[in-house]
């Protein structure tokens, strides 16, 4: 199966623009309120709020926030990035850890240490998309993501109790 | 046929929330050397160089200039926006004017006269993108945009004689 569909490209590529323009602008753009890690983080943000009430609008309720998780695990990757999420674990007390072995965004990097220290600005937009997401559905997290070894990424959500 | 699939939509709305912001940065960002509108052009240019690279690798040699412009309209268009261009028009003089009669990005923004002042922000990023994929191919253009009735567009692509 050639995942990389001509449908999925122009989605990938406009990423990798915007994580490259965040590479370059680094210094000058700090002046501003926001780093621009944080800028892509919220512009995942907003495209994840936007896209899972699409997404989530013809499903049946989730029965809780596990179901919840392996919606985002398996529909809502494979509407982003085509693939499934490889393993979900939590501790059932509001930590998952949502563990891609590919992730699309970074499979394009090559293994260079200097890919794996910018690595979070390839995983900003993608915290933002799921936290994004979570949100709209009434589940207020943290998300954070680890990059230990190209291309594997780990997402962390961190569900904020009330 | 459902053109808008799910695959479609992360990339859509990427695109929106860009848009978005731009709208909403305007005076703010207008210090920088560039206007917010010429950011998402450059964007686009970026993201279209890259494009066209994969997308016509498997491709025979274009036979003319006008032959390249049909592949834009036909399967540059189709792999951008799951739709062919609507109309082709040329001058036989190097300008182009590519009409979409439903242009992807316009589609879901309203008819209201606010939408069509804010029109130029919703079609920068696809002027950009087409001058990139020509500048690619070795064809130096200026490309604009005009939208006169939502949600239909016309680009004029202006070949450059050295």
């Amino acid at each position: 199966m050639n995942l990389n569909t001509p449908e999925q490209v122009p989605f990938e590529l406009l990423h990798l623009e915007l994580v490259s323009q965040v590479i370059h602008s680094d210094s000058a753009v700090s002046a501003a309120n926001s780093s621009p890690t944080s800028q892509l983080e919220l512009l995942g943000y907003n495209t994840g709020y936007r896209f899972i009430e699409r997404l989530a609008k013809d499903y049946p309720k989730f029965k809780d926030e596990l179901d919840l998780l392996k919606f985002i695990c398996k529909d809502f990757w494979v509407a982003v990035f085509r693939k499934q999420i490889d393993n979900l674990r939590t501790n059932h007390q509001g930590v998952y850890v949502l563990q891609d072995n590919s992730f699309r965004f970074l499979s394009k990097a090559s293994q260079d240490r200097q890919y794996l220290e910018a690595s979070p600005k390839f995983v900003a937009f993608t915290c933002g998309l799921v936290r994004g997401s979570l949100a709209n559905l009434g589940v207020s997290t943290v998300v954070t993501a680890e990059v230990t070894s190209m291309p594997a990424c780990k997402f962390q959500v961190q569900v904020q109790r009330a």
